[in-house]
């Protein structure tokens, strides 16, 4: 067991808090039950090492231990102080994992004939990148682009709040918005601009087609460049006095719209 | 101006952030541009006190001191440091009221014949209360129910995160969940819980009649007791992998799921 807060190995895991460290490295840490047990489960052949207090090793044997044995993956135990110097949570569960960072790019993702992308462009906070990342996931989306002057959607606050949704599906990061617009139409995907300023309803807009949602910054949007690339403005309706809804929760209700009509059969589920 | 963080003036406004002098007081504290404005705006019978900076009073002049000195409220100018420490937040931006505690009953709520409703039993995170008052009133809902035992919306960082939703809709708080689920079925509105474990599927629900959606706790949902009290327990679908959505996204996602059959014309709007 490791005991020493202060060894080579757990400085190393605890560096890669840092983006610099996790571009160099080309790896991140993964904090808690819920997203160990979801990169075990759907990308094993990324995961480099797990980390677990004696505590966690028996809580979560089932859910995390055996699995990942089982995926031929080393699972170290280390004492709660040495868990603790690794994670930036203040209260990580007694687990973590080191994973590879993956690279999907943006033609993987065409490749595939996406019927349901979201493009978060500007999109600062990590809470609200890892919700749109977890809603996504929830609705079926193909795919979650992100382009490069969004939030690092490695670093342990988004990875906490997408609630393991990171390893379900391809996130493509680092994307220039303009390309990322172009290449969309170019492969038949119409791009909607969720903006409170848009002319078409969210009721109105056509959601059969392939499409993805372009998501601005939380507090200032869309830039009018940006909407006016898009193939069509959309806004979800207010109907009562609040002037706005938050971006993750702008995204949830576009993408969960999108997902009724693209999943409705003749019985209009 | 006033410029003395230690004055007695200073000290009581700065109480309002715990629970125990709201309760004595029958007051609150609004901080920042947004709830101050919608505060002034649809509530103004209740406002005691307006403090502002300088800056912030040029800033705001149109959107917050104008109107609060035409509806005969006091304005007061105050220094940075005495509004810092008249404040929860970090950053204030300038502008903060202190504001009588309205008590709207379920008694009152129910002779208005609502339509949409929604109840917080358990609900914990001050971030997830404030943003489904805030959803409640993107979808028009008519009020929204919190029980006794969830967190106390009057607190700063609900009333921030409502984005002063709090004053567009009647919000009752200190609710017997038991009897507030009685009350409803005797006015005829449906109650639905909406849980992950739920038998329909949203857009198999009958959304619309009255109802109210029944949001349990963040970690733990809804206990069996009260999904059995409801007349029916509904799930969103999750079409990915992800395990659930957040507690303020399904409660936006049913919200609105209600709107758009509620609102619906000939023409499905």
């Amino acid at each position: 067991m490791l005991t020493n807060p202060r060894a080579d190995r757990v400085r190393a895991v605890s560096a890669l808090r840092k983006r610099s460290v996790r571009q160099r490295t080309g790896r991140f840490g993964v904090e808690g039950p819920q997203g160990v047990r979801e990169v075990v489960r759907y990308a094993a052949d990324r995961v480099r090492d797990v980390y677990v207090t004696p505590e966690a090793a028996v809580r979560y044997d089932a859910d995390i231990v055996v699995p990942a044995r089982a995926a031929g993956l080393w699972v170290h135990e280390v004492s709660p102080e040495v868990l603790a110097a690794m994670a930036d949570a203040e209260a990580p569960q007694g687990v973590l994992a080191v994973v590879d960072v993956a690279e999907p790019t943006l033609d993987d993702v065409l490749a595939a004939a996406p019927r349901l992308l979201v493009l978060l462009t500007n999109v600062r906070d990590p809470g609200n990148a890892g919700t749109v990342i977890r809603g996504a996931d929830a609705a079926g989306a193909d795919a979650v682009l992100v382009s490069e002057s969004s939030v690092d959607v490695l670093s342990p606050k988004v990875v906490r709040s997408t609630a393991g949704s990171l390893f379900h599906l391809p996130v493509v990061t680092g994307l220039d918005t303009d390309a990322t617009l172009a290449a969309l139409s170019a492969a038949g995907v119409r791009t909607y601009a969720a903006d409170g300023a848009g002319a078409t309803l969210l009721p109105d807009a056509d959601l059969a087609v392939a499409h993805c949602w372009v998501m601005g910054n939380e507090a200032w949007g869309l830039p009018a460049e940006t909407r006016e690339r898009c193939d069509d403005v959309v806004r979800v309706p207010i109907h009562g006095r609040a002037e706005s809804l938050n971006l993750a929760m702008a995204a949830t209700i576009c993408l969960y719209a999108s997902a009724s009509v693209q999943r409705s059969g003749p019985t209009a589920r």
